[in-house]
């Protein structure tokens, strides 16, 4: 069973009123509220990083999602499983990492258990929505413009650099500890009255991209000249790799200068029969793209 | 390192503002929020439970504690990391036994991801605030009374079926589909007036006891033979064992009758050196509790 099999049948259970978007926007409590697992030796190897490293990047990834919505990030619930024989050095340099990566989130609490042989690590993250106006994937309109800020492609070239013994730090802190554009959610989401898109780039460029204009009905191009990148990052990691957390956004063209230094590198037309044109690569079903597949995704 | 220390750690990285009950109670949004993982082979077995009984009990250990605290259960969020080779009918069962369990709350979203061969459940719940008053574990004062509903020392003598291959179909249905008072709780937080401590019997009846008598800086004194329980269930599970899931709080005098059938217990007293007294059996220490003890504990 596949991962859009799997959807397709949760959502014909519990309904798909709130699943969509990585954020799940709770109007009634004026908050977004969002749950990723990291699962040792599937999304993460204790060999690779630190355990500061480990708490950082488990936090950063689920404030990314609240950053990606334009709500602000408040409480954060940590429930960690860890095997006996864990060190409290660990734990303690865990919830440091957690506690660097908050972007002005408090941590409220959580559970800590024990597990039989491998870390496992769920947090929840939640933020609020006040005097925010709040980004839905089905937002985006003929006319509007991308934009994003940040380089593509380094954090999955790190990943490649740990998987060979490799020794570029810079790529490598990319993928360990990348960094949040708290400022661009912010901007955008107080700046911008009308409905506009946002994601973070956390499974690659394209497919963000394509998940923004499927969901609106739209096409989008892309000039792939503009997409900023480290020297010799491929093509395929530029637009393919994931987890380098920028923030793309689409909006309506009189706000395109509303984030300093950030890149214009695209914009949204009617929809022809191809949803993403990069350049003249051409994509017209989710299942073209050469997704860094991770099995499973956030449904919510 | 042992559970205190580790729960001492963490409070002197991340602060102790909302640590102590088991849901974190975040005023500002008007929300409480609680969160819990499952890990298969620690918590569940999987041929000891059907998929169903295993999604209905990981959401009603969720939605346990939102009834504690008093506020409405109103959504959850559920992370699923499950090993490649989980068949659909797993899912399928898994989301319908959760639904099964919501007491008026909705699914709104979470993960699902892989895992190598265990399978890893974490449950977040939030409730409302709105018109409640909501309970805290230092709330009990000398005077109030203690009152509860239900068995005690079911799920714990089910569980003990389960182990030994026994056939005590009422018991075995206690430990995996424990039923979780809603009525209990709302008249609760809607009629008091005054502040009240309340917590679910998810760790045992003596340790909920024990918890609000230390947090309230008070003693407490139960007569032992006003405390219901089936036949054949021994002191010691009825006392001890966990996971059953009822409420018991420890409210005004006055109020002594807002719950119909349930059992007055006891009584609050001022702190004399002993905590806890359970028919001439006393307690001073957390550590002279023969807790049921499955290593690590909700620290929020």
């Amino acid at each position: 069973m596949n991962e859009y099999d799997i959807l397709k049948m949760i959502k014909s259970i519990i309904g798909d009123k709130y699943i969509g978007d990585d954020c799940a926007y709770l109007k009634d409590l004026g908050i977004v509220i969002t749950q990723d697992s990291l699962v040792e030796d599937i999304h993460f190897k204790r060999a690779w990083c630190t355990p500061y490293q480990l708490g950082y990047k488990s936090i950063a990834v689920n404030i990314s999602d609240i950053l990606a919505s334009g709500a602000e990030p408040k409480y954060i619930s940590i429930a960690l499983s860890i095997p006996n024989c864990t060190d409290s050095h660990f734990i303690e340099q865990f919830f440091k990492g957690a506690k660097s990566a908050l972007n002005g989130a408090e941590i409220v609490g959580g559970d800590i258990t024990g597990s039989e042989n491998k870390i496992l690590i769920s947090i929840t993250a939640i933020g609020k929505t006040d005097n925010k106006n709040i980004s839905s994937r089905a937002n985006a309109k003929s006319g509007y413009v991308v934009i994003t800020k940040g380089n593509y492609g380094s954090s999955s070239a790190g990943l490649k650099e740990l998987e060979n013994n490799g020794n570029n730090l810079e790529l490598i802190k990319s993928h360990l500890e990348p960094s949040l554009d708290y400022e661009f959610s912010q901007i955008i989401s107080k700046t911008i009255k009308e409905p506009y898109a946002m994601m973070d780039t956390s499974d690659g460029l394209c497919d963000a991209l394509f998940k923004i204009a499927e969901a609106s009905g739209v096409k989008i191009t892309i000039d792939y000249n503009k997409i900023k990148h480290l020297q010799n990052i491929d093509r395929e990691q530029v637009l393919f790799g994931g987890e380098d957390y920028n923030l793309v956004a689409v909006i309506p063209d009189k706000y395109s200068d509303i984030i300093k230094n950030a890149d214009i590198i695209g914009k949204v037309e009617n929809f022809d029969g191809v949803r993403l044109d990069i350049s003249g690569q051409k994509f017209s079903k989710y299942s073209e793209l050469n997704v860094y597949n991770h099995f499973g995704e956030n449904y919510g």
